[in-house]
């Protein structure tokens, strides 16, 4: 996408399934990324929306599932999510400290988009995940202002940068910079073909630990480059799952737990301080807002077929990761801190993936 | 506490263990509870704050657990409480659309008091849980400002008002006015004498389903008052326990837990739309922010000794929910809508309680 | 249902919604309950199976769901039953040291029934529920055989005992005799009419907490006889639910766990002894074992109309305990420990219910 | 251990930390296992048995908790050891057919070791994890006995086979023979040196995803081999995790859950009828059965000390499963099935590890 030099644009694949078109999250129809990236000086970071659909997602809202891969981390809108296994905001991901912002900018989206809310219906539950990206942003300062949540939705497509772009923009990832990944997976079950698309955004790791597709290249890097490794691991990942697979929400729970292999296979040990969670939605039916007093029909795969999607959230998640690292380039930030791009250091030391 | 005639003062006692001096979450040594109401035609709102003692709660956290009732609710923090099984801010209460800006509100209020957060030491979780007061409320407007949330912190006290004050403003309880309300109860073990307290935030129920200490005070009421009922149950409750008694976050867990006997037994059936939160601490122990290379000492109780703050927790939650209907005031708000007092509907209608 | 004089033929009712024709779990359309006692002397014991529907329950499974409201027991088979969302045998209740015996005869009966498990298909999971009954039972003695189990299954009927039968001939209620108790509710939504059929296996609480129907009767009979009140509660209970509603396990998940609604309303403090657990499962949908490539069709209700079903839950199991206790009649057992029948109780005191 | 060649011995380290002196769970002092292997045709199954310590388990408890990774399977004795945080008995591993005979067994042990169980008392929650052996296996036999449950109790040891032996017999892992391995690794902090060991049961996979310390093993076993491989995976493991670290159920959870790193990294997928059970316990506190009128005293660590802990058992975790292949001897068992063995098929293709 967008003429970045991704993963596969190096001769590494990951896995034994195919990617989409795009390979992308938003390969699966309908779903849209837009980003706002604010970068001068102190203040490196940024907001990124994920648009489950195009339509009003409050009236039509998507299944959704969360699974928690480790708790430190202060997202906000799951409890909700998985009591009612439905989704009815655009998710955004944004600094750990601008959440509260993020939430009252998203809301007021929410708002002016439906009168009813709050007045002839209930309320509404943004969805907010977010990275700590102190190590390169001000994050004291709490740059991310409501607007910024609302371009950030307002300029989503199906084509959008990864690396060192909106929420990714101040983050770190196996020591070296990290932001914005994505990539898909094809599904092909007997009664139809369907895709998996997984969004990330990463924010965890040391580099000793960094596996590229079964190689140690953490440890390469650490022989061959000087580079200076903060060994203390704070960080965080977010995990978008999106899919048109019908499934139930606890089908699509099964699935989104899945992510954690991928993630196990770049070396992460999902650490103390890293908040790591999973948010995963099917596109596959429209679950009204108003009940109209029928019942609602459904389709769901049967579990025996749940272990294709198994490897290809297992998958996607490994190579988007691998996405966000490959395609960010290195940002100088707080203080004059700096962290690596993995592409410069590839390319400085004429690795060869 | 405060001049207002509580349940007790009408003679009802709930349970058989004893209260505390107070009957309040203060009972528990070092609680304090703030408001900030926010009283003005179409606005009937506010703030309320439960601080878990007066320190610095980001240095020397508490133990804490959650427990979600029924998750139709848009509280946040609770994912790293569990998680790391402690809190490290005060407990902010309001209403549902204003989480964002109290979240906000209440880490600016951390960063100004803790000069290394997000510098040199990791970010903050900052707790705040909701109910929904748009029938009496015009929540659309998001009337809480940050200043609320800081100046219901400063206000704190272990002397409160309870009744429609603070987040309570609007909130609607059995079709009857709700709020703020709270108890507490001693309990006696073989090595000491402790104290649990609870504070709720009603908002939740039907006035038919209103139970007084076994007796359908709720049909009573219908039959004899023309008061007009709405019959949809879109509330919540909030449910904070503090406790002295010293617990591991599994048995703290377990003692929330409970607080649904007591919320049952006034009459609920945790209907769909009502989000249901429990948040507990224990001030048995504070939990150092910053590891000093040394094991962390505890005592803890045996299992078989939670029978009796399992009984204690239901019969505080219970009196605390009927301490909140007895202690609120009639409001008028939104529209003209308005909620009578069960206090004043006692009174109309000669009934002995 | 046989002749047992039950708690609405003494003129008590409980809520507001229509019991089933039978006022039991069978009024669930296929439902069927068995027992096989126990009792001679030390031996007061037994085995009761819950037969989901007439047919091939492997081959055909029904959605399932289970929730721990206090995990001090034994039960086995609830860890796949949530995973799957399905059951697949019988349920079994029994007592506690008997849940292996039962286990391997349960297995054994499905394995006669099933050809190809384990051979050209894979195992089964057996699910068991157990109180423990060693006050009147000698349970160190493991009376109970795997023929037991298979009995118990072969003499399921829509009609069956309540009280001192099957696994309820042991147990112990609010230091009452217990044991098994059922009820049911008619569920009226736009689009039909279902039922939903609750069945208790009663072993838990204290005479002074028993609460019937809002009134503190345990206090009364503490008052008005002379029995000798074993205050120690170390016990449990089992509901298992039943409906037709097409529902997904999420909702099914919901629903069940509003069983605590009931429970408490008697009198329950869910105490540290007492492994409280829920079992539910629907009739809609049968879930084929194989899959047969392609979607799997359903239809769901829409999660606002859940409040009827969560009322229906809360009575039904608050009536199903009470009828357990009505119907229960005394036993003499273990070294000549006996436990009254409330019913005994309430006709030798003149009390009017 | 026993003269098995293992991992190492073929000079193949995983991580970074240093294994215990045996590089075996029963590194952890006190800790020991048992097997009972029964091998004859038809028959490859058996059991396992593992010992928290040599003194009475049931008058002194060790705090426990298990994390279901995959809830496909037959586990018992989960659900009271999450809700009670302690261990009470051996931990016994089996065929999954045989776990209420398995049950049954402990269940006699416990009581003819404990004469105030069911009588003065309470009961006992045994604990007992299985995988499904029927490929090698005629599971349908149930062959294993009650007294097979106490032989594997009784010869429990320090020092232990690992591979084809007890539990182990008939699994199969990545299409290969599996069974029972083991790891440890050393914990150095601040305050003191702790081990942690891993003792698993193997009994999953896909022989094209196996990955032995990032290389794609599996990929060339396929080229260079003429197995015929079973692609489907309908396997599980059982993961055992005891530690000496001094740490709350809470933070026990946090590390067992972090085994998922080793599985992943070994190639698993955690396919749909993968039943993936782990459990841990830590030496460091005896929790009395009956309390003694006083308060616990206990040490923990401080959460952030936990990221050695946690890569300490991915590393275990994934070290232990390689064992289990690698020490494994082929099978041949039902119907003239048989399993070849890794460290044959590395011996045949001269490949060096």
């Amino acid at each position: 996408m967008l003429s970045q030099r991704r993963l596969r644009d190096y001769g590494v694949k990951i896995g034994k399934l195919e990617p989409g078109i795009l390979n992308s999250i938003t390969d699966v129809k309908g779903v849209k990324v837009g980003h706002k990236t604010l970068s001068n000086k102190q203040m490196q970071t940024g907001v990124t929306a994920i648009i489950p659909h195009g339509g009003n997602i409050f009236l039509d809202k998507f299944k959704a599932a969360s699974y928690i891969i480790n708790g430190y981390g202060k997202s906000t809108g799951l409890m909700q999510l998985n009591e009612l296994g439905t989704i009815e905001t655009p998710i955004i991901l944004t600094n750990t400290l601008n959440v509260g912002v993020a939430a009252d900018g998203l809301v007021e989206y929410m708002l002016s988009h439906n009168q009813e809310i709050g007045d002839t219906t209930g309320t509404v539950n943004p969805v907010i995940c977010e990275c700590n990206d102190m190590q390169l942003n001000d994050i004291r300062q709490k740059y991310v202002q409501k607007q910024d949540v609302i371009e950030a939705i307002q300029t989503a497509s199906s084509h959008f940068l990864e690396g060192s772009v909106g929420a990714g923009r101040g983050m770190v990832c196996y020591t070296l910079k990290g932001g914005i990944g994505t990539a898909s997976r094809t599904i092909l079950l007997p009664y139809g073909s369907y895709t998996l698309g997984v969004l990330v955004l990463t924010n965890f790791g040391q580099l000793p630990d960094l596996s590229l597709n079964g190689r140690s290249l953490g440890k390469e890097l650490l022989q061959e480059t000087e580079e200076n490794v903060t060994l203390k691991d704070k960080g965080s990942i977010v995990i978008i799952v999106a899919t048109d697979l019908p499934v139930s929400q606890r089908q699509l729970q099964r699935i989104i737990k899945r992510s954690v292999t991928g993630l196990s296979r770049t070396g992460a040990n999902l650490a103390n301080g890293s908040g790591d969670v999973v948010i995963g939605f099917s596109t596959a039916t429209k679950i009204p807002h108003h009940k109209n007093n029928s019942l609602i029909k459904l389709h769901i795969i049967h579990d025996d077929d749940l272990d294709i999607p198994f490897k290809a959230v297992g998958e996607a998640t490994e190579e988007a990761i691998l996405n966000s690292l490959m395609t960010a380039e290195a940002v100088k930030g707080k203080n004059g801190t700096s962290r690596p791009a993995l592409s410069d250091l590839v390319k400085k030391n004429a690795i060869t993936l």
